[in-house]
Protein backbone atom coordinates (compact mmCIF):
# COMPACT_ATOMS: atom_id res chain seq x y z
CA UNK A 1 0.00 0.00 0.00
CA UNK A 2 1.23 3.41 -1.18
CA UNK A 3 1.84 6.11 1.65
CA UNK A 4 -0.61 8.32 -0.28
CA UNK A 5 -3.06 5.86 -0.66
CA UNK A 6 -2.85 5.02 3.16
CA UNK A 7 -3.43 8.98 3.93
CA UNK A 8 -6.60 8.65 1.52
CA UNK A 9 -8.19 5.60 3.49
CA UNK A 10 -7.41 7.85 6.92
CA UNK A 11 -9.29 10.64 4.94
CA UNK A 12 -12.20 8.85 4.09
CA UNK A 13 -12.52 7.42 7.24
CA UNK A 14 -12.88 10.83 8.92
CA UNK A 15 -15.10 12.27 6.32
CA UNK A 16 -17.40 9.26 6.85
CA UNK A 17 -17.41 9.60 10.54
CA UNK A 18 -17.73 13.53 10.52
CA UNK A 19 -20.96 12.90 8.48
CA UNK A 20 -21.79 9.83 11.23
CA UNK A 21 -21.48 12.70 13.53
CA UNK A 22 -23.45 15.29 11.64
CA UNK A 23 -26.59 12.28 11.42
CA UNK A 24 -26.18 11.28 15.17
CA UNK A 25 -26.61 15.48 16.40
CA UNK A 26 -30.07 15.17 14.23
CA UNK A 27 -31.02 11.95 15.92
CA UNK A 28 -30.28 13.63 18.83
CA UNK A 29 -32.64 16.59 18.13
CA UNK A 30 -35.08 14.38 16.48
CA UNK A 31 -35.67 12.87 19.78
CA UNK A 32 -35.35 15.81 21.79
CA UNK A 33 -37.94 17.21 19.37
CA UNK A 34 -40.23 14.48 20.31
CA UNK A 35 -39.80 14.82 24.15
CA UNK A 36 -40.39 18.57 24.43
CA UNK A 37 -43.06 19.15 21.75
CA UNK A 38 -40.46 21.17 19.31
CA UNK A 39 -41.83 22.66 16.05
CA UNK A 40 -38.86 24.90 16.31
CA UNK A 41 -36.22 22.62 16.75
CA UNK A 42 -37.77 20.29 14.22
CA UNK A 43 -37.94 22.79 11.49
CA UNK A 44 -34.24 23.39 11.57
CA UNK A 45 -34.12 19.41 11.08
CA UNK A 46 -35.54 19.58 8.23
CA UNK A 47 -33.78 22.66 7.00
CA UNK A 48 -30.83 21.75 7.34
CA UNK A 49 -31.03 18.32 5.87
CA UNK A 50 -29.44 19.43 2.42
CA UNK A 51 -25.92 19.54 4.36
CA UNK A 52 -26.30 15.33 5.07
CA UNK A 53 -27.36 15.06 1.23
CA UNK A 54 -24.39 17.07 0.30
CA UNK A 55 -22.01 15.16 2.60
CA UNK A 56 -23.08 11.92 1.54
CA UNK A 57 -22.34 13.23 -2.24
CA UNK A 58 -18.70 14.21 -1.18
CA UNK A 59 -17.99 10.92 0.32
CA UNK A 60 -19.30 9.29 -2.60
CA UNK A 61 -17.53 11.16 -5.06
CA UNK A 62 -14.19 10.70 -2.80
CA UNK A 63 -14.76 6.78 -2.64
CA UNK A 64 -15.23 6.90 -6.69
CA UNK A 65 -11.77 8.93 -7.33
CA UNK A 66 -9.49 6.69 -4.59
CA UNK A 67 -11.18 4.22 -6.55
CA UNK A 68 -10.13 5.10 -10.00
CA UNK A 69 -7.15 6.48 -8.84
CA UNK A 70 -5.49 3.26 -6.82
CA UNK A 71 -7.72 0.44 -7.72
CA UNK A 72 -7.61 -0.85 -4.73
CA UNK A 73 -8.32 -5.23 -3.58
CA UNK A 74 -8.89 -7.30 -1.59
CA UNK A 75 -9.67 -5.63 2.01
CA UNK A 76 -9.08 -2.26 0.62
CA UNK A 77 -11.79 -2.73 -1.66
CA UNK A 78 -14.33 -4.16 0.05
CA UNK A 79 -13.29 -1.42 2.93
CA UNK A 80 -14.38 1.10 0.53
CA UNK A 81 -17.44 -0.16 -1.08
CA UNK A 82 -18.76 -0.66 2.67
CA UNK A 83 -18.01 2.67 2.88
CA UNK A 84 -20.41 3.58 0.07
CA UNK A 85 -23.15 1.58 1.37
CA UNK A 86 -23.06 2.69 4.75
CA UNK A 87 -22.63 6.32 3.53
CA UNK A 88 -26.16 5.90 1.75
CA UNK A 89 -27.38 4.36 4.80
CA UNK A 90 -26.54 7.63 7.11
CA UNK A 91 -28.31 9.82 4.62
CA UNK A 92 -31.45 7.91 5.14
CA UNK A 93 -31.00 7.78 8.45
CA UNK A 94 -31.08 11.35 8.48
CA UNK A 95 -33.95 11.13 5.74
CA UNK A 96 -35.90 9.49 9.17
CA UNK A 97 -34.89 12.00 11.43
CA UNK A 98 -36.66 14.84 8.72
CA UNK A 99 -39.57 11.85 8.89
CA UNK A 100 -39.98 12.19 12.65
CA UNK A 101 -39.60 16.01 12.37
CA UNK A 102 -42.36 16.31 10.43
CA UNK A 103 -44.53 14.41 12.27
CA UNK A 104 -43.37 16.77 15.43
CA UNK A 105 -44.61 19.66 13.38
CA UNK A 106 -48.25 17.95 12.84
CA UNK A 107 -48.62 17.37 16.39
CA UNK A 108 -47.19 20.58 17.71
CA UNK A 109 -50.32 22.10 15.96
CA UNK A 110 -52.95 19.98 18.16
CA UNK A 111 -53.67 19.73 21.38
CA UNK A 112 -51.44 17.17 23.93
CA UNK A 113 -52.92 14.29 24.21
CA UNK A 114 -53.01 12.52 27.57
CA UNK A 115 -50.52 9.33 25.89
CA UNK A 116 -47.52 8.12 27.79
CA UNK A 117 -45.50 6.23 25.25
CA UNK A 118 -41.51 5.39 26.03
CA UNK A 119 -40.27 6.74 22.38
CA UNK A 120 -37.48 7.78 24.60
CA UNK A 121 -36.15 4.56 25.29
CA UNK A 122 -37.09 3.48 21.63
CA UNK A 123 -34.57 6.86 20.40
CA UNK A 124 -32.22 5.93 22.70
CA UNK A 125 -31.74 2.59 21.53
CA UNK A 126 -31.64 3.58 18.32
CA UNK A 127 -29.01 6.26 18.96
CA UNK A 128 -27.22 4.52 20.76
CA UNK A 129 -27.09 1.57 17.56
CA UNK A 130 -26.33 4.01 16.09
CA UNK A 131 -23.26 5.32 17.98
CA UNK A 132 -22.37 1.96 18.19
CA UNK A 133 -22.21 0.67 14.76
CA UNK A 134 -20.13 3.81 13.90
CA UNK A 135 -17.57 2.55 16.69
CA UNK A 136 -17.49 -0.58 15.05
CA UNK A 137 -16.72 0.90 12.00
CA UNK A 138 -13.77 2.69 12.86
CA UNK A 139 -12.59 0.26 15.67
CA UNK A 140 -13.03 -2.96 13.08
CA UNK A 141 -15.32 -4.44 16.04
CA UNK A 142 -17.18 -7.43 15.00
CA UNK A 143 -18.61 -8.06 18.33
CA UNK A 144 -19.73 -4.31 18.86
CA UNK A 145 -21.85 -4.67 15.39
CA UNK A 146 -23.20 -8.02 16.50
CA UNK A 147 -24.23 -6.40 19.56
CA UNK A 148 -26.34 -3.59 17.05
CA UNK A 149 -27.74 -6.57 15.67
CA UNK A 150 -29.05 -7.94 18.63
CA UNK A 151 -30.27 -4.51 19.94
CA UNK A 152 -32.56 -4.40 16.69
CA UNK A 153 -34.97 -6.97 18.08
CA UNK A 154 -35.28 -4.81 21.01
CA UNK A 155 -36.49 -2.15 18.81
CA UNK A 156 -39.09 -4.13 17.16
CA UNK A 157 -40.64 -5.55 20.26
CA UNK A 158 -41.59 -1.74 21.60
CA UNK A 159 -42.85 -0.67 18.51
CA UNK A 160 -45.24 -3.59 18.64
CA UNK A 161 -45.63 -2.26 22.16
CA UNK A 162 -46.49 1.34 20.70
CA UNK A 163 -48.78 -0.52 18.34
CA UNK A 164 -51.19 -2.00 20.33
CA UNK A 165 -51.36 1.25 23.12
CA UNK A 166 -51.61 3.44 20.32
CA UNK A 167 -54.40 1.05 19.14
CA UNK A 168 -55.73 1.01 22.45
CA UNK A 169 -55.59 4.89 23.09
CA UNK A 170 -57.44 5.41 19.85
CA UNK A 171 -60.36 3.21 21.42
CA UNK A 172 -60.78 5.64 24.43
CA UNK A 173 -60.13 8.89 22.75
CA UNK A 174 -61.40 8.94 19.40
CA UNK A 175 -61.53 12.47 19.13
CA UNK A 176 -57.88 12.38 18.57
CA UNK A 177 -57.10 9.77 15.94
CA UNK A 178 -54.85 11.82 13.63
CA UNK A 179 -52.78 12.83 17.05
CA UNK A 180 -52.31 8.91 17.56
CA UNK A 181 -51.74 7.83 13.92
CA UNK A 182 -48.92 10.68 14.10
CA UNK A 183 -47.37 8.71 17.39
CA UNK A 184 -47.71 5.40 15.28
CA UNK A 185 -45.68 6.78 12.43
CA UNK A 186 -43.08 8.58 14.63
CA UNK A 187 -42.79 5.16 15.83
CA UNK A 188 -42.26 3.55 12.62
CA UNK A 189 -39.53 6.10 11.67
CA UNK A 190 -37.52 5.63 14.75
CA UNK A 191 -38.13 1.72 13.88
CA UNK A 192 -36.40 2.25 10.31
CA UNK A 193 -33.98 4.14 11.81
CA UNK A 194 -32.54 1.43 14.19
CA UNK A 195 -33.06 -0.80 10.75
CA UNK A 196 -30.32 1.50 8.98
CA UNK A 197 -28.40 1.48 12.17
CA UNK A 198 -28.05 -2.41 11.73
CA UNK A 199 -27.86 -2.15 7.90
CA UNK A 200 -24.22 -0.45 9.05
CA UNK A 201 -23.19 -3.10 11.37
CA UNK A 202 -24.11 -5.71 9.21
CA UNK A 203 -21.68 -3.79 6.48
CA UNK A 204 -19.35 -3.64 9.22
CA UNK A 205 -19.51 -7.66 9.67
CA UNK A 206 -19.52 -8.88 6.38
CA UNK A 207 -16.63 -6.41 4.97
CA UNK A 208 -14.11 -7.91 8.18
CA UNK A 209 -15.64 -11.83 8.03
CA UNK A 210 -16.30 -11.63 4.36
CA UNK A 211 -19.22 -14.00 5.39
CA UNK A 212 -23.18 -13.02 5.08
CA UNK A 213 -24.66 -12.08 7.71
CA UNK A 214 -27.01 -9.45 5.97
CA UNK A 215 -29.77 -11.67 5.75
CA UNK A 216 -29.22 -14.55 8.90
CA UNK A 217 -29.60 -12.08 12.09
CA UNK A 218 -32.34 -9.41 11.13
CA UNK A 219 -35.39 -10.15 9.69
CA UNK A 220 -36.47 -8.95 6.45
CA UNK A 221 -36.23 -5.43 7.17
CA UNK B 1 -12.25 -2.00 -22.96
CA UNK B 2 -10.74 -5.87 -23.12
CA UNK B 3 -13.29 -8.56 -24.48
CA UNK B 4 -13.16 -10.26 -21.22
CA UNK B 5 -14.11 -7.19 -19.15
CA UNK B 6 -17.01 -6.40 -21.97
CA UNK B 7 -18.57 -10.25 -21.04
CA UNK B 8 -18.47 -9.42 -17.36
CA UNK B 9 -20.41 -6.42 -18.05
CA UNK B 10 -22.88 -7.97 -20.17
CA UNK B 11 -22.88 -11.22 -17.48
CA UNK B 12 -23.30 -8.30 -14.93
CA UNK B 13 -26.41 -6.77 -16.62
CA UNK B 14 -27.71 -9.73 -17.58
CA UNK B 15 -27.79 -10.59 -13.39
CA UNK B 16 -29.28 -7.55 -12.33
CA UNK B 17 -31.96 -7.64 -14.66
CA UNK B 18 -32.66 -11.11 -13.21
CA UNK B 19 -33.08 -9.52 -9.83
CA UNK B 20 -35.66 -7.00 -11.03
CA UNK B 21 -37.27 -9.26 -12.87
CA UNK B 22 -38.30 -11.66 -9.71
CA UNK B 23 -38.52 -8.20 -7.47
CA UNK B 24 -41.42 -7.30 -9.81
CA UNK B 25 -42.98 -10.65 -9.60
CA UNK B 26 -43.25 -9.99 -5.98
CA UNK B 27 -44.02 -6.68 -6.03
CA UNK B 28 -47.16 -8.24 -8.54
CA UNK B 29 -47.51 -11.00 -6.05
CA UNK B 30 -48.51 -8.86 -2.74
CA UNK B 31 -50.68 -6.61 -4.90
CA UNK B 32 -52.67 -9.64 -5.38
CA UNK B 33 -52.72 -10.83 -2.29
CA UNK B 34 -54.16 -7.56 -0.93
CA UNK B 35 -56.63 -7.46 -3.86
CA UNK B 36 -57.32 -11.20 -3.25
CA UNK B 37 -57.19 -11.06 0.37
CA UNK B 38 -54.99 -13.98 -0.20
CA UNK B 39 -52.99 -15.44 2.87
CA UNK B 40 -51.19 -18.34 0.98
CA UNK B 41 -50.05 -16.03 -1.72
CA UNK B 42 -48.88 -13.81 1.18
CA UNK B 43 -47.26 -16.30 2.66
CA UNK B 44 -45.48 -17.49 -0.19
CA UNK B 45 -44.25 -14.37 -0.55
CA UNK B 46 -42.63 -14.51 2.75
CA UNK B 47 -41.20 -18.08 2.02
CA UNK B 48 -39.13 -17.05 -0.74
CA UNK B 49 -37.52 -14.18 0.17
CA UNK B 50 -33.97 -15.59 0.65
CA UNK B 51 -33.75 -16.23 -2.89
CA UNK B 52 -33.69 -12.00 -3.21
CA UNK B 53 -31.48 -11.87 -0.83
CA UNK B 54 -28.81 -14.75 -1.89
CA UNK B 55 -29.36 -12.97 -5.66
CA UNK B 56 -28.35 -9.58 -3.68
CA UNK B 57 -25.05 -11.31 -2.53
CA UNK B 58 -24.49 -12.91 -6.05
CA UNK B 59 -24.60 -9.51 -7.87
CA UNK B 60 -22.81 -7.61 -5.19
CA UNK B 61 -20.01 -10.31 -5.45
CA UNK B 62 -19.84 -10.39 -8.91
CA UNK B 63 -19.46 -6.57 -9.14
CA UNK B 64 -16.40 -6.83 -6.40
CA UNK B 65 -14.53 -9.92 -8.68
CA UNK B 66 -14.98 -7.23 -11.40
CA UNK B 67 -13.69 -4.38 -10.04
CA UNK B 68 -10.72 -6.38 -8.45
CA UNK B 69 -10.06 -8.10 -11.39
CA UNK B 70 -10.29 -5.45 -14.48
CA UNK B 71 -9.72 -2.19 -12.08
CA UNK B 72 -12.32 0.07 -14.12
CA UNK B 73 -12.23 3.88 -14.11
CA UNK B 74 -15.05 6.64 -15.42
CA UNK B 75 -17.91 5.45 -16.77
CA UNK B 76 -17.32 1.56 -16.05
CA UNK B 77 -16.88 2.20 -12.77
CA UNK B 78 -19.33 4.80 -12.11
CA UNK B 79 -22.04 1.69 -13.74
CA UNK B 80 -20.32 -0.79 -11.08
CA UNK B 81 -20.91 1.12 -7.83
CA UNK B 82 -24.51 1.92 -9.57
CA UNK B 83 -25.30 -1.58 -9.96
CA UNK B 84 -24.03 -2.03 -6.32
CA UNK B 85 -26.74 0.29 -4.70
CA UNK B 86 -29.44 -0.64 -7.18
CA UNK B 87 -29.27 -4.28 -6.23
CA UNK B 88 -29.31 -2.91 -2.83
CA UNK B 89 -32.59 -1.03 -3.29
CA UNK B 90 -33.92 -4.14 -5.03
CA UNK B 91 -33.54 -5.96 -2.17
CA UNK B 92 -35.21 -3.81 -0.14
CA UNK B 93 -38.02 -3.81 -2.30
CA UNK B 94 -38.45 -7.53 -1.54
CA UNK B 95 -38.49 -6.63 1.57
CA UNK B 96 -41.16 -4.37 1.28
CA UNK B 97 -43.54 -7.09 -0.59
CA UNK B 98 -42.50 -9.53 2.77
CA UNK B 99 -44.04 -6.35 4.60
CA UNK B 100 -47.16 -5.93 2.64
CA UNK B 101 -47.57 -10.01 2.76
CA UNK B 102 -47.32 -9.84 6.75
CA UNK B 103 -50.11 -7.26 6.64
CA UNK B 104 -52.46 -9.20 4.19
CA UNK B 105 -51.76 -12.03 6.86
CA UNK B 106 -52.91 -9.91 9.75
CA UNK B 107 -55.90 -8.57 7.95
CA UNK B 108 -57.00 -12.25 6.55
CA UNK B 109 -57.38 -13.00 9.73
CA UNK B 110 -60.07 -10.62 10.63
CA UNK B 111 -63.82 -10.03 9.13
CA UNK B 112 -62.89 -8.09 5.86
CA UNK B 113 -64.63 -4.15 6.99
CA UNK B 114 -66.62 -2.01 4.13
CA UNK B 115 -63.81 -0.07 2.87
CA UNK B 116 -62.88 1.07 -0.90
CA UNK B 117 -59.44 2.53 -0.90
CA UNK B 118 -57.23 2.51 -4.52
CA UNK B 119 -54.38 0.32 -3.44
CA UNK B 120 -54.76 -1.45 -6.83
CA UNK B 121 -53.47 2.44 -8.21
CA UNK B 122 -51.30 2.39 -5.21
CA UNK B 123 -49.82 -0.74 -6.53
CA UNK B 124 -49.68 -0.37 -9.77
CA UNK B 125 -47.98 3.07 -10.06
CA UNK B 126 -45.33 1.64 -8.16
CA UNK B 127 -45.12 -1.33 -10.08
CA UNK B 128 -44.87 0.67 -12.94
CA UNK B 129 -41.81 3.05 -11.42
CA UNK B 130 -40.08 -0.20 -10.55
CA UNK B 131 -40.56 -1.56 -14.22
CA UNK B 132 -39.85 1.94 -15.66
CA UNK B 133 -36.20 2.44 -13.67
CA UNK B 134 -34.95 -0.90 -14.63
CA UNK B 135 -35.84 0.32 -18.01
CA UNK B 136 -34.07 2.97 -17.59
CA UNK B 137 -31.20 1.20 -16.43
CA UNK B 138 -30.69 -1.51 -19.03
CA UNK B 139 -31.30 1.43 -21.85
CA UNK B 140 -29.30 4.23 -20.36
CA UNK B 141 -32.48 5.98 -20.68
CA UNK B 142 -32.27 9.53 -18.55
CA UNK B 143 -35.43 10.76 -19.67
CA UNK B 144 -37.63 7.57 -18.84
CA UNK B 145 -35.69 7.60 -15.12
CA UNK B 146 -36.88 11.20 -14.63
CA UNK B 147 -40.45 10.38 -15.29
CA UNK B 148 -40.04 7.85 -12.73
CA UNK B 149 -38.83 10.61 -10.34
CA UNK B 150 -42.03 12.69 -11.35
CA UNK B 151 -44.28 9.58 -10.57
CA UNK B 152 -43.23 9.23 -7.20
CA UNK B 153 -45.09 12.17 -6.26
CA UNK B 154 -48.54 10.92 -7.32
CA UNK B 155 -47.75 7.84 -5.14
CA UNK B 156 -46.59 10.41 -2.00
CA UNK B 157 -50.76 12.16 -2.83
CA UNK B 158 -52.30 8.75 -2.50
CA UNK B 159 -50.64 8.14 0.26
CA UNK B 160 -51.89 11.28 1.56
CA UNK B 161 -55.19 10.65 0.49
CA UNK B 162 -55.12 7.27 2.32
CA UNK B 163 -54.14 8.77 5.19
CA UNK B 164 -57.17 10.91 5.35
CA UNK B 165 -59.75 7.94 4.71
CA UNK B 166 -58.37 5.74 6.86
CA UNK B 167 -58.86 8.31 9.84
CA UNK B 168 -62.49 8.87 8.20
CA UNK B 169 -63.07 5.14 8.68
CA UNK B 170 -61.30 4.88 12.00
CA UNK B 171 -64.06 7.70 13.22
CA UNK B 172 -66.84 5.74 11.77
CA UNK B 173 -66.03 2.33 12.88
CA UNK B 174 -64.21 2.16 15.90
CA UNK B 175 -64.21 -1.96 16.44
CA UNK B 176 -62.00 -2.22 13.49
CA UNK B 177 -59.24 -0.06 14.14
CA UNK B 178 -56.56 -2.85 14.29
CA UNK B 179 -57.34 -3.63 10.68
CA UNK B 180 -57.28 0.36 9.85
CA UNK B 181 -54.11 0.38 10.93
CA UNK B 182 -52.71 -2.48 8.97
CA UNK B 183 -54.36 -0.65 5.48
CA UNK B 184 -52.35 2.15 6.92
CA UNK B 185 -49.27 0.27 7.07
CA UNK B 186 -49.88 -1.17 3.92
CA UNK B 187 -49.87 2.06 2.46
CA UNK B 188 -46.38 3.32 3.91
CA UNK B 189 -45.33 0.06 2.47
CA UNK B 190 -46.43 0.99 -1.10
CA UNK B 191 -44.85 4.20 -0.35
CA UNK B 192 -41.45 2.98 0.19
CA UNK B 193 -41.92 0.58 -2.27
CA UNK B 194 -41.88 3.59 -5.06
CA UNK B 195 -39.10 5.54 -3.00
CA UNK B 196 -36.70 2.52 -3.75
CA UNK B 197 -37.90 2.65 -7.65
CA UNK B 198 -37.28 5.92 -7.40
CA UNK B 199 -33.42 5.81 -5.68
CA UNK B 200 -33.22 3.03 -8.58
CA UNK B 201 -33.73 5.92 -10.87
CA UNK B 202 -31.99 8.23 -9.57
CA UNK B 203 -28.85 6.10 -9.77
CA UNK B 204 -29.16 5.91 -13.30
CA UNK B 205 -29.83 9.46 -14.13
CA UNK B 206 -26.63 10.22 -11.65
CA UNK B 207 -24.13 7.19 -13.68
CA UNK B 208 -25.32 8.69 -16.74
CA UNK B 209 -24.73 12.61 -16.01
CA UNK B 210 -22.31 12.21 -13.56
CA UNK B 211 -24.82 15.25 -11.97
CA UNK B 212 -26.93 15.03 -9.02
CA UNK B 213 -30.39 14.36 -8.98
CA UNK B 214 -30.62 12.69 -5.79
CA UNK B 215 -31.43 15.37 -3.63
CA UNK B 216 -32.90 17.38 -5.57
CA UNK B 217 -35.95 16.15 -7.55
CA UNK B 218 -37.87 14.35 -4.61
CA UNK B 219 -38.03 15.14 -1.38
CA UNK B 220 -36.32 13.55 1.84
CA UNK B 221 -37.55 9.89 1.62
Amino acid sequence: MTRHFQKELIKIKKMILSLGAVVEERVQMAKTAIDDRDAELAGRIIQQDFEIDEMEIEVEEECLKILALHQPVAVDLRFLIAVIKINNDLERIGDQAVNIAERVVFITKQEPVDFVFEYTTMAEKAQVMLKMSLDALVNMDVDLALKVCLLDDDVDDIKVIAYNKIKDAMAKDPDNLGYYINLLLISRHLERLADHATNIAEEVIYMIEGEIVRHGITGSD
